[in-house]
């Protein structure tokens, strides 16, 4: 852990300046706006230890694949989300010299990340080597509104005597990945050139011909009035800028502001983009700096609206929730169907910024209740485009007959991941894909998803599940060879509780759309069976043979479903008993010795508890959470908030609560210290799940919302607001009431403790 | 399987040039001398596939970690023997064209790998683009008898008009590695220069500064006659050659020998490389070619009046036999007690050249029957002297007090490999090497080398296996969890039979020998106890244990031992019923395919029954041959040999025949076809095993050799000779009769079928 930020409801605040949390506050500070992201580099010259960052969604690079040993099946490229021009660089000089954090002698710092407005500011005073103080504040946005827009406003103050202040504002595409994996640049230049107080700079990528460019136009002031000129430019390969160069007296402000428009050729006719640049920057220089500000600021409050969770009586807990909202909103709006939601976002290389089994595990949920049906389809038509790149997957692997693998880590359905436990083996991913479908219509109750698409891909899952069992003569059952599971400290273990037992839910949920489909639109079924030639008498009766004899390990002394066979061989140490010194265990501890431990990463037998909640007693539920938790080392950042929502369920409400603090400041607190690597997105939604269904007892039965809400102590109320089938409900617990409203939309029953109560369009019931 | 070379006793002969094969025979026909070695790449150019090799023995390259994911615990390099100047170069033009074997029209073409007498030569005839004839002969020889030379003579003869011919002889160190990690040279040029009708170039490595320096002096004659001078030279970085130019008649020929001389700093200090070139190649010119290729078949005489193994009347028999001594015989020569075996020697970059467990349980019987105590000692020692670093190792990766364990590939006693699943879990290669201990102790009876040396590795041996057991509380045994046995073809399993069983073994051994030191030297062992810290009571009751309570997998069903945990509830399939199109899996599956598959790479268990053979009754071994065997696909060199020899000792003498031929002609017949990957040099040594210990039935038991031989149906005879306790001993077996002979050496006691014979010094027995 590492606590060094202010609690606050709606900022992150982190005041004083400690080089050794740079590179973690650039992942923390960072902007996005679905279209783009930027990490929290500073715009001066910073000459410490940073990890340059601007990311322009969608366009990825195929990294030639890097192995040690090279195994049969593995892909030739690893998709990279990449680094892009740097658009936010101004150099500052003073005198001649640098502003760079790491040479000046700091007098005060102060950064805030402000959430409800979504942007960034800082202001420091420093003490130049020469010895001329100046007060500096920068603040920039993303706009959310004009999402090719991105805008920095600059101003240096000179404090104790007058000094020639330069200002060089650029567009630098020097960049390179820092994971790349052959220290390879990925860009070429295009075109570059100067514009009335600014320039432009086309980029290229040197795979898949990406086109992206930036323009910067910029306005300099003095005391924010008599306009300055610029004073002189420069270039070279792939670099434009501009320098403003004034002697400014004491206390006088000297202000950049630096209006950047980005457009790719994902959105632009290539030959267009310079035109388009110029045109975006015209309609911001026009607008100006504060119209455009007052419409983000809009566009924020608007997604807030509809996405705020409010924790009243703990700052912490709030600044945490918001914070995972926040980053998870700039992350992914829903815009743009092509894209999806990488584990890290726009915060960091790691994971190269490609879609996970996350996106349907864990934001799924989040995006269904925040951002309504249309979003969540979208996400999941992005893999029923992928469909055939999945067959195609399986069939490499020695799949046949039309079965599907997903892809481990995708950009465009093809497996880019290269780690053969991982890649091959940590199959699961296919039953999140097929559970998505599931609660998607169970939750929307658009069942024309499974007609229109979701079929296919279900069939395909299912004929992939059906071939990778294989029988045991040993056992007289299906077993489930050679996995990994989520929980990722195991390798190639066999009959995975988790994995074996989504692939049984997946045969029969399958079936169970079979019929469905067959019944309520029987021609529509006919055009699906034919299309992937599905006989649906053999296949099912296979499906049923095997699904309802599948091995599933149990443990007789506990009592609970193991995580897999042969997992009770371990010493078993509880977490408690593991030296603090010892922790994270995956920076302390190599591979192997992992591995035979019985520490877990992120138990998936409770993953699977969480994912079919209703066949287990409650009793079971405990047993499990007990035996499992105690063994948790939650190094895994989709972990915390799974156990959060159990413990919820069977009344662990503080053990919930610290859980949910785990999940909702993993990256605030860095708790598993690997925040300088960028924020863990993906899991962010898992925390909104640990306040909406963990804390709020939100599920879905039968077409109907029900709650079961629980508070922690400490709270004085929580609340939070879905979107429900057109209905925009309102939920506020506190210690002594629920209240549920419904803000817009038409009637609606809903039950919570069991209770069936009607809420009125804008109506509100308290209990 | 590719069978392109001709069947003879003492040659390997090509006939005919197809491009196909040309990566494949630069392989077979490698050459080296223990010092350095040489792929069997053309003198002239060939823009053809190839891989130019040159190697010197020693010299390594700490190539920087390539891995897709890093996992703790990985090493920081791969140290990999590195391709080095290329002395055999010679750019041949005829009237201003190049001879290229890929441009040119091949009339004939035949290249001959002379066994016997240890030289390549190449004869063919082609028609240059321009219509000239012009035949070739090409003979090259890497000195035994001194081996820092290298000669290549070549000759040029016009046969369809008068040419101009220009033989251009040059060193060239602009050499890469095919598997360099980053696309890195290794090499930066150190001094160059010219010699009277010849240059040298001295080039040192980019890391640990290794310096190797090349020379040559060329002597070039007319129809062996007339002394042709040098007409040009040329240089450039790390280049320099000469130029030999003469319009020659039809049926003249031109002929060029090249002496060229090899220095490391291993050898020689770096300020001395350049004179000692000097001098090695004044004495090569004033020896002369026909003096110093006399030497050097006399060495090679030498070595085969040891080493050889004849069969008579199956000519593919004697030569696969001969070409595994021969190639074993080129890669270590037990002159340098700093080197040791790489399982592709000097002939291919896989697996970098460096020491692996092939060494102890491959290599060791070989150097002990053909060359004697000296040369064994001196491979023990070779990890006595790398024990410090095997304890660092094992301390890495969490073992503690003392504990060792050796790498899985080395250079200098440093881990080199990167996957996991081998570099931590592969640890059966610690028996291995314990084993070694006991194998050389049996064969030479020399005790001393425990006291001195072998008690001290024993126990840090030891110490590991007794800590990487872990108590199962489930199964009441101790366990062996998250392993890889040999058969890599399943990795992270428990309790594999193989690694239990030779931990054991360890543990039992370690115990005996402290009991014997302590008896016999007990000063000496006083101080090892105190070097090392070893607490005799408590640990041996600790390794007691362990050992006799640890879980052996068993199968009640089949009555074998279980290869690992597990292992039946695999889909049981045969070899025969695999599809031969799906062979080698290893290149037509994916890699957890393989995994989940019953297919074995080499069978592990028949490695255990092989080593404690006398726990075995024959019935036992009978019945786990059977089910192994017809599971094996034996993808790894060093599988087929030791089924080989547990074939002969349960009486299937036409099954062991085969997998004879499958070992003794793997590269030659190219049957996991990897051979233009260079050859498979440590399991040659398995190749002899399966003669001298498979149909020979040689084995020590109480001191004493004995033999139960058996003869395969299509030989006439067998024969081998081997050091046995300073005797030489010679046996020869025919259908009627076994003969053995002391060649050398006093009176000596062997056991034939059980019973006991007296063979006097040079006196002949038959039985």
């Amino acid at each position: 852990m590492n606590q060094y930020l202010k609690h606050d409801e709606w900022s992150i605040i982190e005041e004083g300046f400690n080089p050794m949390n740079a590179r973690a506050s650039e992942s923390i500070f960072s902007l996005g706006n679905g279209a783009m992201g930027q990490r929290a580099n500073f715009e001066e010259r910073y000459s410490g230890k940073s990890l340059q960052g601007s990311y322009v969604a969608g366009v990825y690079y195929p990294d030639k694949t890097r192995v040690g040993w090279w195994k049969n099946g593995y892909p030739e490229y690893f998709a990279k989300v990449i680094n892009s021009t740097n658009w936010i660089g101004i150099n500052v000089l003073v005198n001649g010299e640098h502003i760079d954090l790491a040479e000046c002698k700091i007098d005060s710092f102060t950064r805030i990340l402000n959430m409800k407005e979504g942007f960034l500011e800082r202001e420091f005073i420093v003490e130049m080597p020469s010895g001329v103080k100046v007060k500096v504040n920068a603040k920039r946005f993303l706009s959310i509104s004009s999402p090719e827009l991105g805008v920095v406003r600059y101003s240096v103050t000179p404090l104790s005597a007058k000094a020639e202040i330069s200002l060089q504002p650029y567009l630098d595409g020097n960049v390179i990945n820092e994971d790349s994996n052959y220290n390879e640049k990925f860009w070429d230049e295009v075109e570059k050139g100067f514009l009335n107080n600014g320039g432009y700079l086309i980029t290229q990528t040197k795979k898949l011909d990406y086109v992206v460019g930036h323009g910067m136009v910029c306005n300099v002031t003095l005391d924010g009035q008599s306009v300055i000129d610029i004073t002189d430019k420069n270039q070279y390969e792939k670099y434009i800028g501009c320098n403003y160069n004034k002697i400014i007296e004491i206390d006088q402000t000297f202000t950049i502001t630096k209006y950047v428009a980005v457009i790719s050729s994902l959105n632009c006719e290539k030959s267009d983009i310079g035109k388009s640049i110029r045109d975006s920057l015209n309609v911001a220089i026009s607008k100006g700096y504060n119209s455009l500000i007052k419409d983000h600021i809009e566009a924020w409050a608007d997604i807030w609206v509809h996405s705020d969770i409010t924790v009243e009586g703990d700052v912490a807990a709030q600044q945490g929730i918001r914070f995972n909202i926040f980053q998870l909103s700039q992350t992914y709006t829903g815009k743009d169907e092509r894209l999806n939601i990488g584990p890290k976002g726009f915060t960091g290389e790691k994971y190269g910024g490609s879609t996970y089994w996350d996106t349907e595990a864990y934001c799924l949920p989040f995006y269904l209740g925040t951002h309504g049906q249309k979003v969540a389809r979208q996400l999941l038509l992005y893999r029923y485009k992928h469909l055939e790149k999945a067959i195609l997957n399986a069939n490499k692997l020695g799949f046949k007959d039309g079965a599907a693998l997903y892809p481990m880590v995708t950009m465009n359905g093809e497996e880019c991941h290269n780690e053969w436990e991982i890649t091959f083996e940590e199959i699961h991913r296919n039953g999140a894909i097929a559970f998505a479908i599931y609660n998607y219509v169970r939750y929307t109750g658009d069942s024309t998803y499974l007609t229109d698409f979701g079929l296919e891909v279900l069939i395909a899952i299912s004929r992939f599940w059906s071939q990778r069992f294989t029988y045991s003569e040993s056992k007289g059952k299906y077993v489930m060879l050679g996995v990994t599971g989520p929980n990722e400290y195991e390798n190639n273990v066999n009959n995975n509780w988790y994995t074996s037992s989504i692939a049984c839910w997946c045969l029969e949920y399958t079936e169970q759309v079979v019929k469905q489909v067959k019944q309520i639109e029987p021609e529509k079924y006919k055009k699906i069976i034919e299309l992937v030639k599905f006989n649906e008498i053999d296949e099912i009766a296979k499906w049923q043979k095997v699904r309802t004899n599948v091995y599933l390990p149990y443990d007789e002394k506990y009592q609970v479903f193991l995580q897999q066979e042969g997992y009770m061989d371990k010493e078993q140490i509880l977490v408690k008993d593991l030296e603090p010194s010892q922790r994270p265990i995956n920076q302390k501890w190599s591979w192997d010795r992992i591995l035979r431990s019985c520490f877990i990463k992120q138990a998936d037998v409770l993953q699977g508890i969480y994912l079919f909640e209703d066949r287990f007693d409650v009793e079971t539920i405990k047993r499990n959470f007990e035996f499992y938790e105690s063994r948790t080392v939650h190094e895994s950042s989709l972990s915390p908030c799974v156990h959060s929502i159990l413990a919820s369920k069977i009344g662990k409400i503080e053990q919930a609560y610290s859980l949910y603090l785990r999940t909702a400041r993993l990256d605030l607190d860095d708790y598993n210290k690997e925040v300088h690597e960028g924020l863990h997105i993906t899991s962010m939604a898992g925390t909104w799940m640990s306040i909406v269904e963990g804390f709020g007892g939100m599920r879905i039965q039968n077409d109907m919302l029900i709650f079961n809400p629980h508070i922690p102590k400490g709270w004085n109320s929580f609340s939070f607001k879905i979107w429900f089938r057109d209905n925009l409900i309102k939920v506020k617990v506190t210690h002594q009431e629920v209240t549920i409203a419904n803000e817009q939309g038409p009637f609606l029953t809903v039950k919570v403790w069991d209770k069936p109560f009607n809420v009125n369009s804008s109506g509100i019931i308290k209990i």
